[in-house]
């Protein structure tokens, strides 16, 4: 295989109360990327979008991966590389990780799929470490399996696929500029053991609602006693979104990663349709420009487009 | 039904990782109670046992739950109850639970079954609130309820039976005094953000494993970075005992419920049986007498032996 073109899906990181541990992927919105060998060693990154992200390799998330890739099986050849992002940077929406994921995942196949699923994940990370200064997985572990994850641990890395129930996802992309590092300066670094219990309940139940697709389940378990109320200050109309999602049907939801996106589970389309319209219309009535999305869970992540 | 006689079986909370949200039923030690109703509305508590329990139902676990009972359903009549316990009281394995479940569970199969298994619960953590000062459910869950239960939330109650592994569980009961209350105090009020995220990576882990039937998840996930390294201490050679189990063959385990007791989860009964041995011995070289049991997870719970 020479040429490799992807669609590498959206990620919605932590679920409510499985901060730095659970991810999830869905289908929209999704990054497109293109990638081929050449014989030179160079890595070229291609920007095809608006984002003006860096396009040297060692300042760009796939181009990192792929220089620890070359670098690791001692490669004398390079790629070429054409991203097409979508999925906005700074949403909380998986930007950094689709990137990350995306290059590890198609030099894997171009090199004839010598990396397994953890291994990519491993070479992934060094692109969230770029983006964010921490080598943490929760977003990349769903853009690669698909579906939901576990992130056990990243020393070592124990990655665990959950059941992928049916369900759909609403989720608002409010563009207000919420840094992930500004985001997480602002938790505590000390909890109650009280709210600690009371969180472990909640992850414990969320986890036993998705396998057993007990969505009743997974609603009364969606609530984060220790990250949301103090990063859900960050975005604008986040209690009256919340709020008016549960009262149209959603089974409950929260900030996606690090904000400022919020996403919604729903039971059924229409639904999550509706919901995804509120959303928009809260942030129409206060003149913040909205992105919504709606699909549903995506169990399988990224999908080759084209292999030639 | 005039009279009923039950086997209530002992149970391990916390599982390690899951303090105050996780229970498991096994099969031995347990305890054996006979009710009866009574005209009179009297409540007879006999305890044919060593322990020197209170008699006056206000002041016995057992009493507490049918007095409860008695003037919620505003009973003209009583109960006799007479109670054979083999779980010691302190052992850490469940033994106010038990007498308070087998109370409520008693009842409701005299007053033909007018409760749900919620209620029954509800009525027996009023025995809990009198044996430690806490109306918890991690205990009483498990044994109504049989296999391994998650406590989700006491207010309100909501709880969830998990899947029941086909494992065995080795334990040990030094016969040493661990008091609830003191091995609650010297728990840390705060702990660090960043230890509750690895505990809930385990704990989450757990339950996936418990619902896969992953048992190597479950071995990786029987991690406790917050409670056991300060309880243990009241222990003694709990170091050794759980290092040796785990060279023996035992997935994980750690302190049953508040202590002194220790449980292993163990995929073969022969190694189960050959780590009660080493429990043992480890005891019988410092001078300390234990109680050693081996037996599967119990899948039911509180058994009925006779009705009439």
């Amino acid at each position: 295989m020479k040429k490799i073109r992807l669609r590498i899906p959206a990620t919605v990181a932590n679920l409510v109360c499985g901060f730095d541990i659970l991810g999830m992927a869905v289908h929209a919105p999704y990054d497109e990327m293109e990638l081929r060998i050449w014989d030179s060693p160079e890595i070229m990154i291609h920007h095809e979008d608006l984002f003006g992200l860096p396009e040297e390799p060692s300042k760009n998330v796939a181009g990192i991966v792929l220089l620890k890739i070359q670098e690791h099986f001692n490669l004398s050849h390079g790629f070429e590389v054409i991203i097409r992002k979508h999925i906005k940077p700074g949403s909380g929406l998986g930007s950094s990780a689709a990137s990350a994921a995306g290059a590890a995942f198609g030099a894997n196949a171009l090199l004839g799929n010598i990396l397994s699923a953890d291994e990519m994940i491993h070479f992934a990370m060094f692109g969230e470490e770029l983006a964010s200064g921490v080598r943490h997985a929760d977003n990349i572990a769903p853009c690669i399996y698909g579906g939901i994850t576990l992130v056990k641990s990243t020393h070592p890395l124990d990655i665990i696929p959950l059941n992928t129930p049916e369900l759909f996802v609403a989720a608002v992309h409010p563009q207000v500029e919420v840094k992930t590092s500004d985001s997480r300066q602002i938790l505590k670094k000390n909890i109650s053991l009280k709210s600690a219990v009371e969180q472990w309940g909640n992850i414990a139940g969320l986890i036993a609602g998705i396998q057993k697709n007990d969505f009743s389940l997974i609603g009364r378990s969606l609530n984060d006693v220790i990250i949301e109320p103090v990063r859900s200050i960050l975005i604008p109309k986040f209690d009256e979104i919340k709020m008016k999602s549960i009262e149209i049907g959603a089974l409950g939801g929260g900030i996606s990663g690090s904000g400022p996106s919020i996403f919604m589970l729903v039971e059924k389309k229409e639904t999550a349709e509706e919901i995804a319209g509120m959303m928009k219309s809260v942030y129409d009535d206060t003149k913040i420009e909205s992105l919504v999305y709606v699909s549903k869970i995506n169990p399988s992540g990224i999908e080759i487009i084209e292999e030639a």
